[in-house]
């Protein structure tokens, strides 16, 4: 049984903080969810960026939104080095180098040091997505709900795409920010492994992903539902309205807390 | 000053017809509103189709649901050689035309008949749309508003790019289901030439618009804010959720009668 570290409401929104042992290792998390929120309701998992943590702004306000506007939980963890998982100075260095490549400066070509580290962290991350699941669902404001939803673009896309693979509790996901380079066998494999419906959104000016990758990616969901959102600008420039896009992707597959509470009634 | 042939009001809407002289020949034209409407309100002009006509089913079902929901007045004109401005049998051949291509079937390529035939029909399509919009900007539902959109796709782009590119009073427009071909010159100086936002919808398996074509038009729009939304399928395939984010586009653009009404008061 999991125990809340911290809890913290505000605005109408319960922010929790737990903490999860997978492979020895503590795994920080952290659930939004509404005030006073119990029984079933959707839940979205979401994967921040590299050099990010669980509770950066845009996700953090994204999680709120989806409790007031929908009724949704909202879970987070930080990412194999990432986050609680290392320290500030730490941190720090990820950001400059992330932000460097984003930008476009420096070697923006993926070494394949870079790729190993990539694989490395996807092995790690994967395992503690799925216990994170497993023990978000026991809580009594989720209640083994089964409309889960994934959001994760960049490194979220590149943990979310092998970890939505092989998890059948998703139903639907929003990817993006993200490619498939040639030769990346595996990582293709685990697209063409997923068939829910996805929603790829994808910057045309991207320093880290190039065009053809970004398509080749999106060719690559084996999925019947598939919208590629390109927009000009470059990594970090997703416009608002696509925040808004995925409200309503979530939406129209998982349904609002309200009317559930109904169907259940 | 223009006379209604024909008014008609079902479920909160009201239809109403009207023909246009220009350059010596009828243009057939239809207008939806909320029923009782009065008073400045955005406007929405939506070219139709290869084969359809300005009160084809889709385009009509748009038309009143813009009506309900926001407030808005929709414009719809019978492209030359389309429509009322043809016979019914002539209607009938041009739909068999129409369809084998869009299915894929006989020659899909475009000739240098077709490209001549589409010129021309633009040619006179442009100040048809003019004269329709200045028509209807007097109506004392529409009232001079200058919150005004294009929709258009397939022969709808085809017709609107150029139109959209010297009508000044257009603040946004919906395109797709079309690409650039290698050597028109004038289609793509009019994209360039396009700078409000654009929403611009493509079929990934469309025989009529192959893939580097729709990314070469995408690419050719002048506009900052431009998406492009690619989904699988072919070309009248555009999933239903497409038609949900045209209309939060114009919202979001244009905004509701009822808040402007407010606005003005």
């Amino acid at each position: 049984m999991v125990t809340f570290t911290r809890e913290r409401s505000e605005g109408g929104v319960t922010e929790r903080l737990f903490d999860l042992t997978v492979a020895g290792e503590r795994v920080p998390a952290v659930i939004w969810a509404p005030e006073g929120a119990r029984g079933q309701r959707p839940l979205i998992l979401m994967g921040h960026g590299g050099s990010q943590h669980k509770k950066i702004g845009t996700l953090a306000a994204r999680a709120r939104q989806y409790a007031k506007r929908l009724g949704y939980a909202t879970l987070a963890i930080d990412a194999p080095g990432h986050g609680d998982r290392i320290s500030r100075e730490q941190a720090e260095q990820l950001s400059r180098e992330v932000g460097a490549r984003v930008r476009g400066q420096g070697n923006s070509g993926f070494t394949p040091e870079m790729a190993k580290a990539m694989a490395e962290r996807t092995r790690r991350a994967v395992p503690e997505w799925k216990a994170a699941l497993d023990a978000t669902l026991a809580f009594d404001f989720v209640a083994h709900t089964t409309q889960i939803g994934y959001w994760g673009v960049s490194m979220g896309t590149a943990i979310g795409v092998p970890f939505v693979a092989e998890e059948p509790r998703i139903k639907c996901a929003v990817f993006g920010l993200a490619g498939l380079r040639p030769g990346q066998t595996a990582f293709e494999e685990a697209a063409k492994a997923i068939h829910i419906p996805v929603e790829f959104v994808f910057q045309w000016e991207d320093a880290v992903a190039p065009r053809e990758n970004g398509i080749a990616l999106f060719d690559a969901f084996g999925s019947k539902e598939k919208t590629m959102h390109i927009n000009p600008g470059e990594h970090v420039a997703i416009p608002n309205f696509e925040g808004a896009s995925w409200e309503r992707f979530y939406s129209r597959h998982l349904g609002k807390a309200e009317a559930m509470a109904r169907a259940f009634e």
